[in-house]
């Protein structure tokens, strides 16, 4: 009998939709399709077939939008007004990939540097990589699904993509508009399977390029079990730490740290999770903060006034909460929140101090809670902010240029927003985790260039 | 006892030189010595040091370039023509470093291409990456070490460098240079270990840049080892097809591919060993090529009019005498060569149509062996030329452009050549292998920009 | 009383629209909202408003395309396809425009490299240069409306246009979809003058860039009145010669240069014009190519089947046929063609070797005339195709990669096509004559860059 | 009787030097030699060449540095250390020139972007432009005899160099060295002759590129006689401005606006000219500002504790002094200095609240003459700033981000330092006047850019 696999709104747990999963055979098969697809040049799509398919699949989309936020609230259980924003941005993403197509070029090699490269012409070409497999992540489920396949379209790459179990849909639903907007057969085939399956796409030597957006843990390891050959790119989580000066500007500071810190109820990888005040300003940081975290609105994602949603399971619902009764076991003070509001919804939380090895001090909470860590010695704050192994966005506010110079030099990040927080994404712009949060760039252009290879021809010619 | 290695000349086996070992603890050290450099940003070399270090670097090897031939040659057995061509590469490669770190730079990112990306500036910037840890290969022992150590400095990171431990020497000489060039203590640490002790630089997680050279079957090993976060570069080798059409050019082809085929007796990772010849002038292509074989002086590095030496170890002339009698056994037919010479050397050797599944087919043969194959239909040539799973540089010879630039399209490497034999380098240009011909892009720019990462700075006011 | 002009429809000069013209005052009156809008950089478009404008223009274009067509013939002449395809240009030229947005960005400049530019960061920055006066020619009038408009509004400039007297109308119709599209009053102000008044607007200093397309006669002697300050690009045409060696594919030349020299009746600045062939197999050619000439259907534009149309005025014609009887006085043989047909159309000609102080030897002859050279030695043709001191396109037939290289080497132009036609262009390509052929590089991108300007920004700091 | 020109010190107004100048014959006889030279393409250096003979030419400068200070003293009269600054400045310059020569290369244009653009490689080179003219300005009589001529011979260009008449001995000096270090016959032609004579190598047809630095009214009527076809750079002056706001750190930014207002006797095209001060600290400003410059050393060049020598001529002393009491004539107050001290040197003066008609504040004073300017409204300030019709560098003192950001951005200039003074340059960074400041962009990459032209090479082939 056919397994399947069941979508739930997360919000109440109500069935979305039932889905088939598939088997190893299904895989094989999916898989020699690709290979078969890429290994004969003449199939390839030229890049203005790429342009015009994309083209049309942004306009699609933005016909479709308001189906694909309500698909993406009902399987992803994120706010209507975010959901809302992810939708607009994916349709931005198709378009940037269909644009970084007219920018997939090599460049020229200068010879006659050296007597013995004289009489040469060279210069690089790029080439679609092969076979791409990418894994995904639920929280974004639409925008994740661009960033890993108008990618590959736009590359010139057929493309596995295996969606998370909780949150196919959208990414289902890309597919379709793909192959509306005239994407031919096996260029981009979605697989839903389990994990042991899903192994068999990662382990295979026929897949040339392997992305996988999740999990630092599952990601590492799978990365260590690639054949070689396997070009790999990860993007996993951080723990986002912030640096509060006491100069820094209130007024703009406090909202913009109150949705980086509870969007999407602090399920996004560069989610504000740690804030290192300058203990002279402490308190009314504090008190600010958490009247301003006091006013967001918990609630049924559907509602369009809802701040902060669900979390995406029960299980983690679970986890947020063990995590939270540890740290003030451990002597971190509860600022607000704190409880789990039902079986999916956990109030935004604010803790103070919590001690250097509780969970939410080591771990990526990717739950609606935020640490403040009062400091007095800023380059102290900084150290503790690198301490982890995870490194991806970081913040610090203060009006002054030396300060913010040399805190951005010191923070060890991809990425450090100078008064904004850590949270602020752009499509374009290179986002990845450094050392153990990520492996490559992403970015839809960075991805882009990822999936491509260089190929260097040389002419040899007295002539010249 | 302190456990030795012994240096032994290649081509007469005399001792040249015993070093001792290091053993875990003097890793250990090692590995703290370089940690400790990198992670506190006031140790970091500005940019202007770098460049006077290699500049003064590349100076002192050109003064000294009598010695570094001589040593080269003693550890390594490469002819002195030949070692001589070494030399003068790898003080360009120091220069080629220097020069390049003008060039390590971010770039802006725009925003405001979204309404909400207003009000912000950002730009990237490089920073070293952090602890890099080279393994090298033996076949240019002095040229290697400069691609993994000099980028290494320019690049402003720590290195830990294990040469092969057959050719240690030069790596040694180039670090006392670099000491004199005023590199200071610790930035610059040489790892003579054996294979046990040296894994356990590969699995430290306080190693931010593993680079290898050498074997496809070692390097990705080690690199499944790697702790999460470390970053990895690989250079393998491949089995160097090229394609010889009907109208090729034989005046400049032949002593051309004479070259690309036994210079240091196909101790090249992109040696030609596989030339496809159209079999309309495949008679006249063997009698010339065996010709100019046969006229090529095996003997005695050190000697001047030397075109072929020793092979790097006895054991590898056992392997190479193995692998042709094999080959001889399964059909095919011995051109010219084909025994050793001594204990030592082995004569250049030239096969006909060895059958696909003979070792010399399959494998990369790093000795002076190679291997024409004739075919009528141009298309199934480049199929065979592409069967391997290694894919690094190949070559095309004819005068006709359509077949130039197709066979360029078709050929799955990651350099072509048009008539220009596959062992083209230039320490400048992009240079490593597809696939499991192994991961990253060499040459001095590429890798230094490995060896960096980029951090994006994010401005956000509302005043611009 | 207000001065008019009037629109004639070439083919039969009839009248489709007659226009007023603008005075001195109405001049000053759009000088100074140009350079308001633009002093005032609250003023300033950003980004994402350029690129909504853009987008949404190149989609109402794509709407309103047989409009579009039908009005780029009625005032220009050009052949149904020949427009139908100058439209679809235009639109992709819009995209873009659009699309280099995302690209109008700085670099980081690198410190540190000496003692003395320690502790400073530095990146540049790309600002819109100023008022842009865009002069304007009658061949391609959307199109080249397109690479004078579009690009001022992605570069973020106010832009003042003036259209051929003859074709005013397609650039018209750009503003009011432009407008419609979003774009705000005084962005763009089209001119319709006189002569005299137009170069109230060359010579004014608030302008910061001219652009003109025309002749280089006019061009030059427009750049000598420019005021100190104003930045200039010229494009003006070229006399594109052709290298046919003896190798070359006639299947695919032929048809190739018929379109190259008879496209739009040779009124393209980069028409095929001179063709250098080698006299060995100059006679098959000659056969062949008069053939393929004589199939051209000459006749009303509005024919979907006519090949060549009317030239753009009568005065054109008598120039052609005065030139043509010129060089048959001199000794050129009319292989074809050689009257007019009406008082608008002339018929397709081909001259052999007319001398080479004729006319059509010496200048860039502008209409339906093909001069044939036959050459013995090709270094001889290449000087004669470089003589004169305009350089453009040219383009050289062989299928040989040695000839093809150093005959492209040699030829002294901006861009060379192997085994293709001159008048090859795409709008993201880099296209400028050379010397006297102009000044400046166009294509979409090129041309935005060139209405920027970079403002480097260095911060000086000693916490970094 | 052939006519001399004699070169006098400064300082003391003593013969160094009495030269011959060239007549019209002359400069015939140069303008045939190096257009011969570049007309065929077999005498173009190559790369390597090219590296070479720069390379050695900056190991030359190095082993006669002490000669070329004295030189540069001599006849430019630049005190020691500064004339030290710009020799060592000169020879890393020769270096950077070098060092960008690997850096010329064009780039691969993508095809297939459009139907009709299939079946296309395009990729661009870069060419030497051609013969080069460049004229040259005293103040730096060495670096911009290298900005002019060592770029020239990076990319290939046989180059005029015309010194000015006040100091040639430099520029002759790098002559003797570039030939020495091998630079072949007739590459590097020096001129000195009278204006009429020097007008004949501008306005000659056979000129590709004419270089100019010197006074904005004789660049832009040069620029304004050049023939068609010949590209131009122009490097004029500008009024440096600088805001100081009231947050700004007095102890690093008094020294660093008096090194950026007196040095070399402000004889520098960005030296700081035009200080707008808040008010509210403008008393302390003035104080400190002028303490430190009552300090300065004013004496012969030769003596190394000299801060500021002599004016290039007794002249300019007249002009000065004409142009400060004109300025206190009509309101402004006299902080400090205002009077001659000999023949050839003036005060370093500091003058309040010139009238905005004075000469001192509508001109480049180009001598020891600094302008302070208080306002209460910083916006008024920059409008000040911005309104001459030279914009080149200008600064901005403050600590505050927005402050520094919006600065930067609304003041008109090539570069806006921030917290640092309008004088920082270094040889590798974009340096160029906007508007009517110049024309083109300086810095040795910048103008070997510009020194070359692309040529696109466009493939057709069926095969690809």
């Amino acid at each position: 009998m056919e397994k399947t696999t069941k979508i739930l709104f997360p919000y109440d747990q109500t069935l979305v939709k039932e889905l088939p999963l598939l088997n190893s055979n299904d895989v094989e098969n999916i898989l020699n399709t690709a290979q078969k697809l890429f290994n004969d040049q003449s199939n390839w799509l030229p890049a203005f077939e790429r342009i015009e398919i994309l083209e049309k699949a942004a306009s699609i989309m933005s016909e479709r939008s308001e189906e694909l936020i309500h698909l993406a609230i009902s399987e992803g259980g994120k706010p209507y007004k975010d959901s809302k924003a992810e939708i607009l941005r994916a349709i931005k993403g198709v378009k940037l990939a269909a644009e970084h197509i007219a920018q997939i070029k090599g460049e020229q090699i200068p010879m006659g540097l050296t007597e013995a490269s004289l009489n040469r012409i060279a210069f690089t070409s790029k080439e679609p990589i092969g076979v791409v497999v990418a894994v995904s992540a639920f929280n974004h489920p639409l925008n994740l699904a661009v960033h890993q396949i108008a990618t590959a379209v736009a590359a010139g790459c057929p493309v596995i993509f295996k969606p998370s179990s909780n949150t196919p849909l959208s990414g289902l639903a890309l597919a379709d508009i793909l192959k509306e907007a005239g994407l031919p057969e096996g260029w981009l085939q979605v697989v839903l399977c389990d994990n042991e399956t899903a192994e068999l796409l990662v382990t295979d030597s026929r897949v040339h390029f392997f992305s996988f957006i999740g999990s630092a843990k599952v990601g590492w390891s799978l990365k260590s079990k690639l054949p070689p050959g396997t070009r790999c790119a990860l993007e996993h989580g951080g723990a986002a730490p912030v640096i509060v000066e006491s100069d820094a500007d209130f007024n703009e500071m406090i909202p913009d740290l109150v949705k980086g810190g509870f969007y999407h109820a602090g399920q996004v990888c560069v989610s504000v999770q740690k804030i290192y005040v300058n203990e002279e300003i402490c308190d009314r940081f504090i008190e600010q903060f958490s009247q301003a975290t006091n006013k967001l609105i918990v609630g049924n994602p559907f509602d369009e006034t809802t701040d902060v949603g669900s979390l995406i399971t029960p299980k983690e619902v679970n986890r947020i909460e063990e995590w939270v009764n540890e740290a003030i076991e451990n002597g971190a003070k509860l600022i607000t929140g704190g409880k789990r509001i039902s079986e999916t919804c956990f109030e935004p939380t604010i803790l103070l101090n919590p001690s250097e090895d509780s969970k939410v001090s080591t771990n990526e909470i990717f739950g609606p809670v935020v640490c403040i860590y009062p400091f007095t010695n800023r380059e102290e704050a900084i150290n503790k902010a690198n301490a982890l192994d995870v490194h991806f966005q970081a913040a610090v506010f203060t009006k002054n240029i030396d300060i913010a110079l040399s805190t951005a030099k010191k923070l060890n990040a991809t990425a450090v927003m100078i008064n904004d927080n850590t949270a602020f994404r752009v499509d374009w712009m290179p986002f990845g985790g450094r050392d153990a949060s990520g492996l490559g760039m992403g970015g839809i252009s960075y991805t882009i260039n990822d999936m491509t290879r260089e190929k260097l021809t040389v002419f040899k010619s007295k002539s010249i």
